[in-house]
């Protein structure tokens, strides 16, 4: 069974929509990642950190689940990190309300001996220094994927820069590509985006879908058109998960496999939005998902014989 | 061989973007329709009015393409429809500088003869008085399809209404969309406007596709994400002007088909957007568009086993 390696934040969230509001609960993009990935027959681990109020339930849905927890460190005393949000209606755009890192600020990952040779390695939004970390850890590692965010670009560009040089795949959303490349049209962004490293560049566009780009091809998958998106928290990191979750079951990471993997990847985010937080991707079964596929190839598949 | 039928205006634009500035062109919904649709092997007609400040030579644009132009009345003394806009950085959104409607204030269309038996009619953007007018004109016609905007939500939305409840497919943009249904979901959406007489919904998103809605089934054509998006205008009637095209040729009015129909609509948009007003449709070659047909193949189909 090939071995995928996640490093992520494992959190508590408060969310707030048009449609309700949470209390604390279950999120981080670790959890989103492994949660989606491990709707893949795979050996999952997660390198994270949370505090002892994290609750022993919560961990129990990652093991339950195949999730190998030796990487996620508890550190007695401490506090897990919180993020709280508030989207405005068009559900496209949010607020933070509140970030509390907590544990987070001084994390320092350990990835564990028997993941070290992980086949892939998934680096979900962080600060650039862990993901770094992570990095050197591992050996003999087949891919590995980046997701990171504006935030970054701000505060720790010039790491940022160096890890994005180090890894093959990067995931980022429109805006992020636009602001990392300084170019507007997203082929342009994209062909800026490989020079500094990466192989494969995976553009989000949230409710439009997402693109990947490999030197000069590319391939579209739509996000599916949805009655209701009732919460988009951990839609992309959902997203990741799948996409890598795929590409480790399948044993595959060809250009062509990929085009699978980013359908795969929209495939699960569009379960992911359609309740708060986590709680549909812990009910979602493979039947559901399934038959969710036969949409997505009816949605864009056609038969046009060119003469 | 199929006859298609076009109402839509004839027009001068004059255009700024943030690549330059022209003078009066050659612009117009049923300008850009009969471009696009003369890609294909059908017996074209466009009705609609200018003034007789309208060169001969932009006449000579559509008559070597074979598109009919006996229902293009000419008013003598009159002067042609003129709009003026200028886009914004992002190209998504304009300003309208100027609208002089000149000859088509007073435009009562007169279906000729010869196009009353037409397969297939195209409304393009017009006072849905015109289009109704063209409604009743035509006989034993197979399939109606409508273009509008917000611009006759606000104000002829009763008379819209009522051509709206006579035609198989409309098309308009998301916003529009949501204007029209009040709903923000896209699905929902289409679904009440299916309700209101389409048996086919065609959204349009812009640089992010189009879908095709009909009953309980969805279609997605991406645009092609391009280097530079040099003109949006002209787009939304391109792709109008291919989706009809390619039906009366293939002679197929299945949703099946329809299929491929948005992909080639989209197909020939892509080129429109690329050059300033009509110029890049005035020089595409079969050729060309075959080859960029084989692009969206590449972007959107992909292998999956569902086991």
């Amino acid at each position: 069974m090939s071995k995928l390696l996640i490093v992520g934040t494992v959190a508590f969230d408060a969310i707030e929509t048009p449609f309700g509001k949470t209390d604390k609960i279950l999120g981080g993009a670790g959890t989103y990642i492994a949660l989606s990935a491990s709707q893949f027959d795979v050996e999952c681990g997660v390198v994270s950190v949370v505090g002892d109020d994290f609750p022993q339930d919560y961990l129990d849905l990652l093991t339950d689940r195949n999730v190998n927890i030796d990487g996620l460190k508890i550190v007695k005393g401490g506090k897990t990190f919180f993020w709280s949000g508030r989207y405005h209606n068009d559900m496209n755009t949010r607020d933070t309300l509140d970030t509390q890192l907590n544990v987070l600020a001084d994390f320092s990952p350990v990835v564990p001996d028997h993941f070290k040779d992980a086949d892939i390695v998934m680096l979900g939004n962080l600060h650039p220094a862990v993901q770094m970390s992570v990095i050197e850890q591992v050996e003999s590692t087949k891919l590995i994927v980046l997701d990171t965010m504006n935030f970054w670009m701000d505060s720790e560009l010039s790491l940022l820069e160096e890890v994005i040089s180090k890894v093959d795949v990067i995931t980022i959303n429109d805006e992020e590509a636009r602001q990392l490349s300084g170019e507007y049209s997203l082929v342009k962004a994209a062909r800026k985006i490989r020079d500094m490293g990466p192989d494969y560049v995976v553009i989000k566009k949230g409710e439009h879908g997402a693109l990947l780009f490999h030197k000069e091809e590319m391939f579209f998958a739509p996000a599916l058109p949805l009655e209701e998106v009732f919460d988009p928290t951990g839609a992309g990191d959902t997203f990741a998960g799948g996409f890598v979750g795929y590409l480790s079951n399948s044993k595959d990471i060809s250009f062509e496999n990929m085009k699978n993997a980013v359908i795969y990847g929209s495939n699960l985010a569009s379960f992911c939005v359609e309740k708060f937080g986590t709680e549909r991707m812990l009910e979602l079964n493979k039947e559901e998902v399934d038959k969710r596929l036969e949409s997505f190839q009816a949605l864009t598949q056609f038969e046009i014989n060119l003469a």
